[in-house]
């Protein structure tokens, strides 16, 4: 008996990735359960979506299902598993603190995948190619720098040191950081290229993130979905440059 | 002395009239600092905004002061001020379910201001016009009424009665929930004419929470600030349609 389930899309790392990454660093036993041939699947994802008579119905993935708590949107079940896990502190300040980071990164991740379907998420990207490249565009210049040097500022101005983005240790939004480094590096080759080298405490994060041994394990492993063009961060050369130009 | 100090943008509702919702349900004693001639001015809002050597420092507003706590992301500060005001239930479960449903609220909210601008919040809606048609075309017919129908539904599901969202009083979600409804109407009148027909308890809770005698007073007040072309609920009529057609 597994402790948690996780019900997302199979086939993308998307916003299930967050908790994924939550879920590994606390060396937690879970389900990823549309991933399994036996007994999960597409199908006992969209049961959970439509199930009648639910107490907390999800409007959409991820779902988080812990004994009898079904939880849904990926800041909400990053605080939870943050506070039963010590991936988050423990103190009032702190627990807000670390939920407004990660809900800053909710904003950035969503419009990174808007880079991509600025028009309609139900239309084809090559439907809206051309509004796609003018987003891509005002995101590389304008929105992307300043999301990425307030982390960089939060990181320089952490009084117990710029080695994580809270305290002296690990909290969730330190894993969703190098996810979105590692999805933005995958995404954007040429633009994080060159806006990392005014990032050096976000990119020694990232590194010593990738470097924890649950989270290398997991990496390394069959779990991991590797990027793809499916997902939120997608790599389509014609949206990719240094400065939106 | 007052309890708490806002700091938002001036001039619109914004995300920070979420926060004002909350903050006058209460009946809690607060500066609304940007709107205030003496002391506060968008000078208070922008030093907040740039002060150095802050701990937690905001990538945005709205801010909110509490003693020594600065809280920043709207869904953040309610989840903040429900647990303090008794306006968000007290068990996990149920404080968890009311974060979730104001982070989907959240999520509607970003796409509401994207029906104006598609292409990037730096530049005028009139730059992005022929976007900012399909965008909401999409939005009206596919997203709103998925968002809707969702709120709807949960407050059919609601086992103890379809009054509120959550439980048999109100919480921060509810106030949220009026003020999208209240601000939707303004922006797009005719799909929302078509819309409601099908939200009966959504219009009654909208109606519940503004006869609340502290909102109803607020309303009626000069803190109230009018809904206008600059905030995130635009009345663009070549924008509203039925189904987005």
């Amino acid at each position: 008996m597994k402790e948690y389930s996780l019900y997302y899309w199979p086939g993308i790392q998307g916003r299930g990735e967050f908790v994924r990454l939550a879920l590994e660093a606390a060396g937690a036993s879970y389900r990823d359960v549309a991933r399994e041939s036996e007994g999960g699947g597409l199908e006992a994802l969209i049961r959970v979506l439509k199930a009648k008579g639910m107490e907390h119905p999800p409007f959409a993935p991820p779902v988080l299902k812990a004994g009898n708590l079904l939880i849904g949107q990926t800041a909400n079940i990053l605080m939870f598993l943050g506070g039963r896990h010590g991936l988050a502190p423990s103190d009032e300040a702190g627990r807000l603190w670390a939920n407004q980071l990660q809900l800053t990164m909710a904003d950035l991740i969503g419009e990174v995948h808007d880079t991509h379907h600025p028009i309609a998420s139900g239309l084809y990207y090559e439907d809206q190619l051309e509004e796609a490249k003018r987003r891509a565009a005002d995101f590389l210049k304008a929105r992307l720098p300043k999301f990425l040097n307030y982390f960089e500022r939060v990181l320089a101005m952490n009084k117990a040191g710029s080695a994580f983005l809270i305290g002296d240790r690990l909290t969730y939004p330190d894993l969703s950081l190098y996810q979105i480094v590692s999805g933005l590096r995958y995404a954007f080759p040429k633009a994080m290229a060159a806006l990392e080298k005014q990032l050096p405490l976000t990119v020694a994060l990232h590194d010593r993130v990738m470097a924890l041994p649950n989270i290398a394990a997991y990496l390394a492993s069959p779990r991991r979905v590797p990027f793809n063009q499916e997902g939120i961060f997608r790599h389509y050369p014609e949206l990719d440059s240094v400065g939106g130009k």
